[in-house]
């Protein structure tokens, strides 16, 4: 099972040098999600050698243009790339009609289908269950309707463990009811703790993705004890009435919101390109929340490990 | 004075990890002109140390995606960047509505004035003159309406030599007659010519740009004996149908319509992916016009030197 989150982009607003707009790559046993879509994501995806035609769901946090201007050359590239496979984009309701727009004007035909799920953007709402992992939109605080996301594994199917079958004589219908979490009870009517019967399950691997906003305390009851954070740091600390202003957090916001919500990782992104040192972020976080990283393009985080 | 063309993405119709997609920045005596604008543009400019903000000259040779899907970032970072001078923008006439559409539905302000210049696109036709330089866009042949751009620079002002102002008597008059390129008239009737009496004004440099189009010969005409050509070259010779299909040209086209033109140097770029090694096309292109080079990003090549 692999669970991992690459970083195509961590600036904000600009691109520089080194850092590309935001556009996070998740990998969650072979099934690819984007979220967020940059201007030049598309070129991020092949230098670092991802397969963009594997990308099955695309999620946009928010309609402003760093974080999803990407989406009509990666689109047009898919389609020139032959692509068939629908492709899901989950979103403010208003980035259909944009899209389709955009493809109306420049008189393209994607080879493929686009199937929308438009999200309200203010509420808390699961956007996506394949049994194995789910998707919780929520809202953040930012200029313009902006929301999170969080991937949290869903519990796997019980596994029997194999010597009770035969030590019980276990039929069918009994293999049934345990792997549903059902105590199994003997012809004496003494009681096996389901716990007993099956395997260990394993953890469950969660990651939760937050920018652009404000710090939100509301983020913390969200994302509780999620395996690793993405939140934005656009701003030190010192640049707090900035954050404020411009709808932005700071190192320390960030970190603090990942304390609140006992998280087990952090990792700040969405610099702003006024500071020469991204040291400095790291420094101002750790001081709340030790187990801080920052966020590098290319940098892929391995969730489960 | 400075005239030179620097290459930001030389990739057709998708990028690939060493090519971005088409875009070259002209300067000419520190005026800035960028040609075609595909996505990850204002990501070049960054990795290149050019100032997008100097850009007031936008020429956009034709609406596919890979040629101009990166105006719309550019356009909103020179906004963020707090831009007020006025930008000029040379294209097809549909793209005026179409980046006001875009901008309307981002909700995204431009804090400058964008001034379209919409080019007649299948007539030859002057689109831009300073005095210094002037630059006429022509027609090409592609699967819908494109056009070409040479950029000339124009005779400057004549010189005169100041040796004759004394020696003459030459009075304001005479110096603006002359400079307007009349002979000096000595009182006894004697004809001093204007060749000798002005400093030599030195040698005019041209730049054209072709892409994207099938070989065209009426092309060769209009950018005769150019300093610079940088012509599309999507596929080997081998490929010749699949050109004429895709209404794209071959190494051999470029550098026939190069030879035909008399131009001083070829330049060859817009490669498709499909080939591994690009020393073929240079092969291909040198069999028949001998001062050819590759286009490579970040390339910047002087015109005079």
């Amino acid at each position: 099972m692999s669970f991992s989150v690459t970083i195509l982009g961590s600036s904000s607003a600009l691109p520089t040098p080194a850092r590309s707009l935001t556009a996070h790559l998740v990998n969650h046993d072979e099934r690819f999600f984007l979220i967020d879509c940059g201007e030049g994501t598309q070129i991020q995806l092949r230098k670092l050698k991802a397969k963009s035609l594997k990308i099955n769901h695309i999620l946009i946090s928010h309609l402003h243009g760093d974080h999803v201007y990407g989406i009509f050359g990666l689109l047009s590239s898919m389609s020139m790339m032959g692509r068939k496979q629908d492709l899901y984009i989950y979103c403010d309701p208003r980035l259909e009609t944009i899209i389709k727009s955009h493809f109306n004007y420049f008189n393209d035909t994607i080879s493929f289908q686009i199937i929308y799920k438009p999200f309200h953007p203010k509420k808390v709402q699961n956007i996506y269950d394949d049994g194995k992992l789910e998707i919780v939109a929520f809202p953040l605080k930012h200029r313009i309707p902006c929301m999170g996301f969080v991937f949290r594994e869903k519990p796997k199917e019980k596994r029997i463990n194999k010597f009770f079958i035969d030590e019980l004589g276990l039929g069918i219908k009994d293999i049934v009811n345990i792997k549903r979490g059902n105590n199994y009870v003997l012809p004496n009517g003494e009681v096996i703790l389901n716990e007993k019967l099956v395997l260990p399950s394993g953890p469950l691997y969660s990651y939760a993705y937050c920018t652009d906003t404000r710090p939100l305390e509301s983020i913390a009851g969200y994302i509780k004890g999620v395996d690793l954070l993405y939140h934005e740091a656009t701003f030190l600390n010192e640049d707090a009435a900035l954050a404020k202003t411009t709808y932005h957090s700071t190192a320390g916001d960030a970190a603090n919101i990942a304390l609140k919500a006992g998280v087990k990782k952090l990792c700040i992104g969405h610099f702003s390109q006024r500071y020469k040192h991204e040291s400095f972020f790291l420094k101002q976080a750790k001081y709340v929340f030790e187990n801080t990283i920052l966020a590098e393009d290319g940098l892929c985080i391995q969730i489960c490990s």
